[in-house]
């Protein structure tokens, strides 16, 4: 099976450097100038689990990628805006029978997907690994995790080509899971996303403090509520009460209460645009499709776009 | 005509020096220790237009009125959070026939001051004077003004006495008018207030910039349609989209554009609690009354709430 990782940043290269290792043949792709040039000279040299592990493995810039490149299975780990501009400039890699694992955070990436793949080759899933990057070609990888996924196409040709995909990932260690409860674990995620991410931003707060000023229920109720109006429209069983309670466990300062979201690194920190529209952005486009009201995410997107554009972040 | 006029800040003693110098009789009560000992002792010495103007008005602390003192027309002009104490410490005041005229920024003082006042005798307005303070006793007093007001009262004693009012305002070089547009003036002012005072408090931007970014105007229109559904619930004529042409005209770097709110001023620079009760909140309350969707405006006010306690604000 020869795998293509489109988006070799931390995440992409962990998965590269985890399947690599396995003896899978694994072929990176990144927009990155810095990271293509080190890892095409030296390799990736990761600081994994506190041991400095060496792997070479190919890589190319994303608008040089070699003609001759074809991918069984595309593993997509780009920033959610870059997503479109990297499959249009790796189309070539794509063949009629190529399957494409998406796991990136956020929801709403199947239309984009299926512009470029049958959607019965099409992968979506969530994973609870981490990756940090210290440099060009340094990821830095510590600690355990698992990787859900589930066929979006129906035939028994999706759930086959899914199923052979776990077992590649698995047998890099990856813990993959054939998960038909998928949805439901991806909307889960969608209800801390969608108001940790948003509001710490706005307000420039972590989630405990966000969580103490009881203000914020209000907004935080209603903002998981419509997701769940939305889950459900899509057929997703979902009880409001257990998406408030789980949200609620972001707030525990003696866990991970006193961590910024990443969102908030994006933008205050970093001056970065936001994958806003992917999460709340994203169930608000579902919502106005559905017939649905989602008029907190609506404004939640709105604001966050609203302080990109203020901040004038790129 | 007794005048006594509850909360001598900037705006009271503005009122009470244009009215003292036509020759009122008039007397101010606030709460602030240090105002009412430097306008016991020294009274009220304004830069008034360039020059120093001093008078001697009779002021009372809040928590120790005269007990014989009698109003027949009381100004409000406290902060929108203090006006029930201020009421209710104020009471003895208030006899059968006692006028109240308020003029404070915002909505939905109404069912407060019924409590303390026959509805035949309040009078509301708003007012385009402007005040500022540079220290106990000492108010800057530029530029001119005018007041608007009308009575809540339908009866010919309700419109008589807001007449009197009226004239004695005018005497004062208050400028005052009585309006039958009241009510459309206002939620015009709430327009503005509604979307420039909370997001520009949230953000962190003055108006050009919130402006500029094209983002804001999603909320700045919902905010502002919401304002108007209550407005129109209400039986108070108004037309979005003249509205939202006043609203962009804050935007205006050549007028007022560069601009901070208000609200800003008191949460971000002076870690105050804000009005947003009586104006997003307002809105909010009167829409849920009303069976009016009001999302935008509850988002605002619980926003603006959780950032208050997120900054311990007091």
């Amino acid at each position: 099976m020869k795998i293509v990782i489109v988006g070799a940043g931390a995440m992409g290269c962990r998965f590269g450097l985890m399947l690599k290792k396995a003896g899978k043949d694994v072929t990176l792709i990144d927009s990155w100038d810095k990271q293509v040039e080190e890892i095409s000279k030296n390799g990736i040299n990761a600081n994994y689990n506190g041991e400095e592990v060496h792997v070479d493995i190919p890589i190319y810039h994303q608008k040089a990628v070699d003609p001759s490149l074809k991918a069984d299975l595309v593993i997509i780990f780009t920033k959610a805006m870059q997503l479109e501009q990297a499959l249009e400039d790796t189309k070539s890699i794509v063949t009629d029978s190529t399957q494409v694992l998406c796991l990136m955070n956020g929801i709403g990436y199947e239309d984009i997907l299926r512009k470029y793949f049958d959607g019965e080759h099409i992968i979506i899933g969530n994973t609870m690994w981490t990756a940090g990057l210290e440099g060009p070609g340094h990821p830095k990888l510590f600690g355990n995790g698992y990787v859900n996924m589930l066929n979006l196409g129906k035939s028994d040709k999706a759930v086959e080509g899914a199923q052979e995909v776990v077992k590649a990932l698995d047998e890099g260690g990856l813990n993959a899971i054939y998960e038909k409860g998928i949805f439901f674990l991806i909307y889960k995620k969608i209800c801390v996303n969608a108001t940790m991410n948003g509001l710490c931003t706005i307000l420039e707060a972590n989630m405990a403090d966000l969580g103490e000023a009881k203000a914020s229920d209000h907004i935080v109720r209603n903002i998981v509520s419509e997701v769940v109006d939305v889950a459900r429209a899509e057929g997703v069983e979902m009880n409001k009460e257990e998406m408030y309670q789980h949200v609620y466990e972001c707030y525990n300062r003696e866990t991970i209460g006193a961590h910024f979201p990443s969102m908030y690194q994006d933008l205050v920190k970093n001056n970065r645009l936001t994958e806003i529209d992917y999460i709340n952005g994203a169930i608000a486009a579902k919502g106005e499709k559905l017939g649905i009201p989602t008029p907190y995410n609506h404004f939640l997107t709105a604001l966050v776009h609203t302080k990109e554009q203020i901040l004038g972040a790129k």
